[in-house]
């Protein structure tokens, strides 16, 4: 039941990847970012434990999205694999899922707290906080974890597209970032920029109990990067 | 209408827009550095979105001071280009602009608060606080945002070039720095400076609320940078 | 009395040591990392006071287990060898220690705090906090002081082999953080987990006074990566 | 009356120097070290404003040691310079200077708050904590204010030359840290050390209002690397 994804996707796939030890968001083999083709109905994702800096386009592994199964490939899909999958199916707009463990994302997910949106370099990206998930249950932990936290994930975006489409990512409480995007390469990028804004609310925070900036102001970034008046370089 | 600048400007510029990632204050293509030619009316900027590692003198676009009109280039100028306008038309003695989001500075800008003189370091080339600007309003979010985001740093200045020759920098509430310079290559060292500053201000508070230092000191560390007595290498 | 080991050892131990540096958990010569051949009675641990930079295999240092006498190498040991040795022959099923002080676990240590249970980084890999080891007395100060640093953290683990092996590391008061394995470099990547949790754990408690996370989400996510039903890629 | 000193303290020298970019702590062209021959009765120091990647052992300054005069190069010494020859003057053990703008460190003199002993990293270097200098007077900034600048150093350890040797360091109020050693490596090493503990510290702080660690173990640290019963490897 091979099935070969195009090359390209591969491709955009590795280089995804390696952008997160590049971008410093990575310790050890931590992290792992994929990339779909709904034409084909799969996805392909990084294995499990391999180092990023023996990784190849080679040992990628590509899953089927209707069940999961490995499809190519000759190592194990990433144990987040079925997280990927099941924000997948969930978001039909979304074409690449990144997952780390940045310092500063995984603070505020182990403080179970959104990241607020305390200025512009939130706003140009996120259209309102990174918000946390609550916590699993026992019952979700037990059988199905990682499907599960894909789950809790959808069901704090009420399974609306749009709103993935505005906020591309989402911490899972007690756990870390999962980011998305278009493709795989927008997926880490929004990884790398919720990290980055993570480290700028926690220093911002600690100088002051901050009030909200001005909504016509966040309004404004966020739409010169989005939508049909956007004029913003990408 | 094609104009064009010497190739020293281009490659100043260049130079100073690839000073950012290295000085680790970029993240992906954050951050824009200009240079201008008064004599020629014009000054060269980063273009939108184009990242550092890929970044050539070609790439670079000529802007014209009076109007904003691009006057060389394939690409589009930085999003930010009429902040840039704005502060080159408001103070005679820039030759260079930078803006960036660097973590620490955005996170005073995010807080709203000034950085405060808190040592040496600062007053070895800020006579004073870096100061953060009020709130933009709903309407100058609304139309020309990035020039009023220029005119809102002008008036924190009162217009006043002197001023801007002793604090060659400002924080945008909850946007981040823009800083400037006699040229491109100072206004990039400026920034480098104020994330420096950002960075040890924030350690300092936390350590202590700490009583400003004596002036008599911040006032011996600018003089001997700056101004006729000025004998410190630079 | 010169006794070789295997090459594959001294390699294995050399390059768990370039690994402290290459993490950025070493600041000068800091640290150390051994690995052990029981079957040989010896182990092997890194020179002290050499650069990392100019650290060979050669340089590595074999010591006896039963006595601490050095059986091969032109240089000294590790000072901290006698802890390692504490160590190997407290608990049978470690097979490397490491010894860092990496900034945010001596920080812990300083404060003689144990690194609490925040998330399931941690609990990917130490089944519980990571404790603090009381203060030693004068006496153990005075006379084999880094033998006694090695039984003050067998006493705190009750010298259970077991429960080093659910958690595979330990803070020395006021010192740093203690680490080890099944082998060297298992010992080394549990340091640098350790550093990486201490380093996201400073940040969640600066965000929020937590209450602890779900039990059964922490369990899931040690039983998917240890035990009899682990699925977690390595 | 050009005076050459040994290559070998040059070379020594112009590596030491080269050693702050490489520990990452500087920024720009921020810190300097010399190191002295007290039998030609000069030292060498890095120029003024000279990029640490463009620094050459050519470009070091000779400096007589009774008067300051410039013996030896093209350029115009460190601004700091008489800083380090007070020292020198002061201090007869001392055979290299370091001065930095550290993050940390410079935390800590910008609250004018000595660093203290909270663990062995600390106390493996320096006997006691890291004092911070009181305000330099007015008077004292006015006339010779880098000379000023070593001597109230020197005060601050009452001139005692076996103090300087117990604790090579120093924070300069609202400034930053002056470290020394027996020659110009070792002074630079000192620097990094106070980077490092002082970074610890305020991590330690941040975690809890900490008793200080107990005195032997302090005591047991700093005499296994100093003194006639030193063992620790250097």
């Amino acid at each position: 039941m091979s099935v070969h994804v195009r090359d390209v996707l591969r491709q955009e796939v590795l280089e995804a990847n390696l952008a997160i030890p590049r971008a410093g968001l990575a310790t050890l083999t931590w992290g792992n970012v994929s990339g779909v083709d709904r034409e084909a109905g799969v996805f392909v994702i990084k294995p499990s434990g391999v180092p990023y800096e023996e990784l190849k386009a080679d040992d990628l592994v590509t899953v089927r999205l209707f069940d999961g199964a490995v499809v190519d490939g000759r190592l194990r899909p990433s144990t987040d694999t079925e997280t990927h999958r099941c924000l997948y199916l969930a978001f039909p707009s979304i074409g690449g899922v990144t997952h780390t463990h940045s310092t500063h994302a995984v603070a505020f997910a182990q403080a179970r707290r959104d990241i607020p949106v305390l200025g512009t370099t939130h706003a140009d990206t996120f259209n309102g906080p990174i918000p946390c998930t609550p916590d699993l249950t026992a019952e979700q932990c037990a059988k199905d974890y990682e499907y599960n936290t894909g789950r809790i994930i959808v069901d704090l975006l009420d399974g609306d597209d749009e709103r993935a489409r505005e906020v591309p990512g989402v911490l899972v409480a007690n756990h870390g970032p999962f980011t998305w995007g278009a493709g795989a390469r927008k997926s880490v990028e929004h990884a790398i920029i919720c990290e980055a804004v993570a480290d700028m609310a926690i220093h911002t925070l600690a100088l002051a109990a901050t009030a909200p900036p001005p909504r016509h102001l966040l309004y404004r970034h966020y739409t010169r990067k989005h939508g049909p008046g956007a004029y913003y370089g990408n």
